[in-house]
């Protein structure tokens, strides 16, 4: 997991469907993309995944499904990502199988010590900073804590929440493999390049830190 | 599937926890349980699944899981029921297996058409009557619509919607195998006894239908 991470965020697409919004920031660079839908039916979701997944396909670009193991089931993504209220982490890897992706939210330095016996893909890092779409979290990391977390852990990271353009480096600089945003694509006017920028921002920074 | 069926609603409970109306509705005949859950996590979900499943289990009761194939396959509930909004049958029968129980709504005559060749458990006839616990229906099929679906479908019917004490008997009389109540459990004083007079009323009912 490294790069550009979209979470998708139907409320703030506006007028755009998702589906190309989603599109869009894939031809922009996007290297992983997680659906997350709340207030949709199963079979919505579902059709939805399934169609998002084969347009995905010629980019080779994984589709994540948020929290709802059934969805990604039932449209063979490529992995889920589950946060601490969502379904335990063994009981994911036993039915999403040994090669899905599988990340997993830390919240607290509890859930990244417990996280670290565990063959979960990546650590959602969330959130960085105070965000106004994800309301529901236990204060922010901040630059220190993912520091101090990249320190610790042998998991790549993810970092989340209130990530943009003004500081994407900083983020990889302090240890996330990956930046995932939310509003900074999904609510941009041109979603392409919003995730060129973003993406190019967080390459240079990634040889950066390679370099040093 | 046949006799007393309970869908469950947490905020119909009031006070008492939802577990517990289940059991007292076991112990007063319910036949089958189905657990319906909208508004809580994926984690709350599965651990209440778990809990109640291994309280069903010393009466030989099952335990259908409410849409949630994810939840149904992380506690091995004994089944799903999935509605038209839901994930498509095939899909549900393909990841819960040959063994599972899975019951599927049909509210319109279409769907009863289309279920005719799928092997579903049952048929869930929704709604028999109007209900204001479920509004987003496309209107009752009555008794008659009822009798219809009987002396066409080839599954058994579990009859659901505004159904109680007054309805009952006519509801197994006009064909329904099973009777699906949530209110009239889930908001009475005393489930245990509003399970025994309904189990009553369907076994009276039932046996009347097989003499005649």
């Amino acid at each position: 997991m490294q790069g550009l991470y979209l979470v998708t965020d139907r409320d703030l697409c506006g007028d755009k469907p998702l589906e190309e919004v989603v599109l869009q920031a894939v031809r922009g660079g996007v290297a992983c993309v997680q659906l997350r839908e709340k207030n949709v039916s199963t079979r919505f979701f579902i059709h939805e995944a399934a169609r998002i997944k084969s347009r995905l396909a010629p980019f080779n670009v994984p589709l994540i499904i948020n929290d709802r193991i059934d969805v990604a089931l039932a449209v063979g993504a490529d992995g889920v990502h589950v946060g601490q209220d969502d379904m335990p982490y063994a009981v994911a890897r036993q039915l999403m199988g040994p090669k899905a992706i599988i990340g997993l939210s830390v919240e607290t330095w509890e859930d990244v010590e417990k996280a670290q016996v565990l063959d979960v893909d990546y650590l959602g890092v969330s959130p960085v900073f105070e965000t106004p779409t994800k309301t529901d979290t236990k204060g922010s990391w901040g630059l220190q804590g993912l520091s101090r977390i990249r320190a610790w852990s042998r998991h790549p990271l993810v970092g989340i929440g209130g990530l943009n353009r003004s500081n994407a480096a900083e983020v990889i600089l302090a240890g996330a493999d990956s930046v995932a945003v939310v509003s900074t694509i999904c609510a941009a006017p041109d979603p392409c390049q919003a995730a060129q920028e973003l993406s190019a921002i967080i390459q240079s920074a990634l040889a950066r830190r390679s370099q040093s």
